[in-house]
């Protein structure tokens, strides 16, 4: 039985996320810390430095060859079940597309596992869970974000064609259409972009370079040198606090809280916090999961938003407004949410 | 004896600072990824958020019913000492001056006690070390800072005075001397400005607030609730590396790193790593300091310069390039100048 005491530990536990993002938010907001242009160079501070520099630290300590294979496999099934969901919806319904089948996705399975996902799951079930969550982040940052960008990419190559198309001049179309179709993006020139944006994204190649430490480190039992450990803790010691200070900021910047209207604020928050947990738990049972695995995989993929989810949507032009939302609406209301499912997960034996 | 280990265990300690320093640097320098203006926005971070909690955190948790008196005796005739011989040279020597001798005070006393201080004290003699550095830094802020504010205030009020009388109108100057003098600053109406300064700097009233903290606590064994902890260390996390940062930053934007000239930075090197610690070998033997806690006393002397000192140098037009160079330069020679203190020291038995 879970008791109140568990409960306010999970508060405990996200509170101070809520600190520094409040922080973040009154220094733009009330006390006007911050012009609108110095509010990039904190963003700039978290993109380029404390953040990677986090990921990395929890990357290159985890040892890919104890990971936890049915867990990781939950997780491929249920993010397998729902891009044929979407798929099936954006073949049969008359309201599906690709685009919203993008987004959707987005939304059903991109979480801010370390940040938010570290300290909470630390709180609720120990260290076993945030070695768990830090497997489903690296997954998420390799494969998922991946599958992400080449699916944005693709769209904003097949857009090409289809705007020029709709373009006036009709000896113009054509020509272009032949140009297009020879010039038709094949897989492996559309890889070649997305590695490409892989490779300029800091957090990417964090997970990328730790994973590749992490394997070696573990094959050869070899151990970091400590002045080199210590000089990464250094900056990823603050990657927690300035990643939700800059959250703050950037809710703060915005001109809404809820930018994209109520009806997508609901459609997203019950994508993020019921679809998503719900296929995650198909998978978690189809893949055999059970006792306090199977409720760390749940509740992991009930975690708020992530920001890269946010910043690629904005990157490609895509229904942004209803990540933004998702993002900070999200944190908002996962406190509850979160221990809602904590307090449930716990009747499952 | 101290071993080649202990020695590299300073340097372990001390790598990760400038590591955090020259991304800061290479952020500006090199990599452009702040804009002039932006660089402002980390200074801010630095000083409204992360330095003060950063500050709060160490103060908060000392026990100053547990203080060295010893200890803190011999700071205060080392300072005395100090004062002595500049008002001495200042009264005596052709060269000497009022404003010198303000600035000479900061270069030989005011040392960046708690963000280099706290990792390398660790390093060389432990927690109890820590502890010690911890009640300097106290004292630093309460006791030095506020008077050398209230000297630089001093000094301000009495250049009204004397640039006026350097004017041309023999009368007018007659009658503003009148003026000044019924409007001479009495000791209670610069302190008010000195308080208004002081409550203006979030340090500052971190220190404060952090030592009424310590002292409500251990008078009457209460504890902070670890909801309320955590808040604190999340972004008190984050001071060291983004404090190390932002001076990294700071030295990018500066157009030399000498900025004073060689001989002034002699002058401010020879103060602040040898004039200062001696002065402080004086005052911990007439103290009776001995064993560790007289070398702990003698190598927090000799910490790089307070950053803090070089802001109230700017703020009030006081010899700011000597200070930014004792700063960045201090910074810079310290590692081997610290480690040359610490195996010399450790023959004195």
């Amino acid at each position: 039985m879970i008791r109140w005491q568990d409960a306010y530990k999970v508060v405990e536990a996200m509170f101070p996320l809520y600190v520094a993002l409040i922080l973040g938010y009154g220094s733009v907001k009330w006390w006007k810390i911050f012009t609108p242009e110095q509010c990039g160079a904190i963003n700039r501070l978290v993109c380029f430095f404390t953040l990677p520099i986090f990921t990395f630290e929890f990357t290159a300590h985890v040892d890919p060859f104890l990971w936890n294979l049915p867990f990781i496999g939950a997780d491929v099934i249920s993010k397998v079940i729902i891009v044929i969901v979407l798929a099936f919806w954006a073949k049969c319904s008359p309201k599906g597309s690709y685009c919203w089948s993008i987004t959707s996705f987005s939304l059903c399975t991109l979480t801010n596992s370390l940040v938010v996902g570290v300290p909470l799951m630390k709180a609720m079930y120990g260290p076993m869970a945030v070695d768990l969550v830090v497997q489903s982040s690296v997954v998420q940052a390799i494969i998922w974000l991946t599958i992400l960008l080449f699916v944005l990419e693709f769209r904003r190559t097949g857009l090409g064609v289809t705007s020029n198309a709709s373009n006036g001049d009709q000896g113009k179309d054509l020509e272009e259409d032949v140009v297009n179709s020879s010039d038709r993006p094949s897989f492996w020139s559309l890889m070649k972009v997305v590695w490409l944006k892989l490779a300029m994204n800091p957090n990417s190649y964090a997970v990328y370079i730790g994973i590749i430490w992490a394997l070696i480190a573990n094959r050869w039992h070899l151990e970091m040198p400590s002045i080199l450990e210590g000089s990464i803790l250094i900056m990823s010691k603050a990657g927690t606090g300035t990643a939700m200070f800059s959250m703050g900021v950037f809710m703060a910047m915005q001109e809404k809280t809820i930018a994209c209207g109520a009806r997508l604020t609901v459609f997203g928050m019950v994508l993020r916090f019921i679809a998503g947990p719900a296929a995650m738990a198909i998978g978690a049972i189809a893949a055999g999961l059970h006792g306090d695995v199977l409720r760390v995989a749940i509740i992991q993929a009930a975690l708020p938003q992530s920001i890269t989810s946010f910043i690629f949507a904005k990157e490609y032009g895509l229904h942004a407004e209803v990540l933004s939302t998702a993002v900070i609406f999200g944190m908002l209301v996962s406190l509850p949410v979160l221990i809602a499912y904590y307090i449930l997960l716990d009747f499952i034996h």
